[in-house]
């Protein structure tokens, strides 16, 4: 299988790369979005490097397409890699893997199985809530009849959404704010439950060792 | 088992034909809603397709039953066609039923199973959501203290209803309008576990299966 | 263990007769909230049948200590009959499973332990809801700033309460109305687990099996 | 592994105290909140006895570090330590702990696992949700246009947080009283999917037991 080596070789050789310009394309866009003020220069400056971190992610797409040799069923059969692709703020969420396997590469411990999974499904809910949030203020806070109009107030309805709790103070109004929650509810809760669940394996996990760990051994 | 195997012979010989009248019913009662002022013809071509589709789902249920032989006790057995019978509008949630019996039939590769659930149970959940966003729509919108009164409020609210986070920006009021509702819940809850069960399972296994699979086979 | 399969004789003869109590509590309680303009007699024999069958759960309870034989620690060890017997409103919760064991003794056929489970926790869910939704609206109708003002709201809210979608179009604002719907929400939950975790444990199940099925037997 | 024993020895030897500690802590800090208008002797008191019992914390946490010879690593890999050390508002939540191991040595009969776990992590939710009540309270009274003004409303507004039915009618303003209901919302979803988890499967497993106890030894 030299084809898929070449594309194991592929992932390695730029899984950290993809990794920092997802980073460098979500602080972008929060610049953009947050510091709407900022010197023209600043503004060009942030925009090439969100256009210059896409540009990495659709070549990164290309290669693997190639490398795959799988013709045009790689779009449908990588349906998620495509989404991502077209959604480059979904990319962030992406480094809580990255940051796995160089982990795992460099040989450290790893946390035991369902604590792990918690822990990555929890790291990803908050970066999907961050970039939700970005999202959600830059459609919301020119609508004439918003009511999230500062950054922490989408900050909070993050919150309120994505436990599922919905106080309903804040609530997107624009279409595209709407679009964007309806997806963030629908991301949210597959993870959420990801995380209650693996958390819940994990506790259990833990009190039955608990109890073969404490009990005295036969007497 | 010769009875058994023509009530099998007929599932397979109508699933398809069935699953497109369903199609047709949902589209049909779609277009019934959405375009209230549609010439009188289209009208009435529309509701006569609503009519069939029902009708076909009737000699469905009939056929069944007496190739079944099951006598009165099939009405209580199979509750839960019956209550599609009566209720139409359920049907086209069987559709992904459908989709997978032919896929299966025709070899095609099936995912993994959890993630199948997870997949058909969402597309489940999208479908349910439809329906339910036309009949709440259909009940509230001439509600005289009504507050959905568009076809993408009702969509906002199935969405913010069927993820429990209810914001109550939008909520119906008229008893028709909360009957459909709280059938919504119920069903919705049942099947938003099963998508973030399975979901959840289906990572578990992923992050065990990665484990394996690249730790360098013994040295 | 003469003494416990007397318990458990005392536990066969009595079981249909506490279930018709329970049921009985349960509509005579119904009747003394919604009708309260009902003649004197009909109120009397209302509150009459009540107590009657309370009385009944507290000699069950007091022989079923009897026959345990345990002393004072029965109370704590049996902490939720104790409770049951305080609060009788949560007594009809308990014919899901006479009914269960009247239904067993009879030998009919039952579901599948996941489907059985997933069912009676709904079912415990309904009439749990049911006697809330009562007892909140007795607490909530007379109080001057109150939103649930009558039954259909109270059950509304009790929807919108137990699947947790919350709308906040209408709250408990009395202290009592909100230890009720505080009780509610926890008993809720726990049962809304149940239900969810059964119904997906099943599904997933019925997805296995049907692939076992229809698989065609080697070649 | 004397080491290691000798942790184990401390570890047994403080239980109780800072189990103690704990509940004073959360006591005197409730009186500090609740009850602004005492005297200045009791409120120069409460405040000793809340530092008194931070002091020992940071002492514990002083031993165990050196005991477990770590080094710096100890920070980091014993983080949720830590971050109670920090915060010992969570502090109490630990008791639940404590109890369980005091009554484990004692030799007390524990209940099932799945039992155990969902009344551990009640109560833990129960505990956390207090002290979340508390501070959400301290850091809203005095907001210009906060609704949440008594401790009555605080604690409404935790059960509707803690249970993500999440009505909105009372709803925190501040950013304090924000991050603090952000937190709460994190602990108290992973804590509940612990505790709805535990119980429905306790619950399975009773109904299987059932099934099996009741079962006439084949004949």
């Amino acid at each position: 299988m030299d084809d898929d080596s070449r594309l194991n070789r592929w992932d390695r050789g730029t899984d950290l790369t993809l990794g920092i310009a997802s980073l460098v394309f979500l602080g972008s866009y929060a610049a953009h979005v947050l510091a709407p003020g900022m010197p023209k220069a600043a503004h060009v400056l942030f925009l090439s490097l969100m256009y210059t971190a896409w540009a990495m992610f659709t070549v990164d797409y290309a290669v693997r397409w190639r490398l795959s040799g799988e013709g045009p069923g790689f779009v449908r059969r990588h349906w998620l890699d495509t989404v991502v692709l077209v959604l480059p703020l979904l990319r962030p969420v992406r480094v809580v893997r990255t940051y796995e396997s160089i982990q795992r590469r460099r040989g450290e411990p790893l946390l035991p199985l369902h604590a792990r999974v918690a822990a990555y499904s929890a790291l990803s809910i908050s970066l999907l809530g961050f970039s939700g949030a970005l999202a959600v203020y830059q459609a919301e806070r020119s609508a004439p009849n918003a009511n999230i109009r500062t950054f922490g107030d989408s900050l909070w309805w993050t919150c309120s959404t994505l436990s599922t709790v919905g106080y309903g103070d804040y609530v997107p109004v624009t279409t595209l704010g709407r679009f964007i929650a309806a997806g963030l509810m629908a991301c949210g809760l597959a993870l959420l439950g990801t995380v209650t669940g693996s958390f819940s394996s994990w506790m259990l996990q833990r009190f039955s060792l608990n109890e073969d760990d404490r009990r005295p051994p036969e007497h």
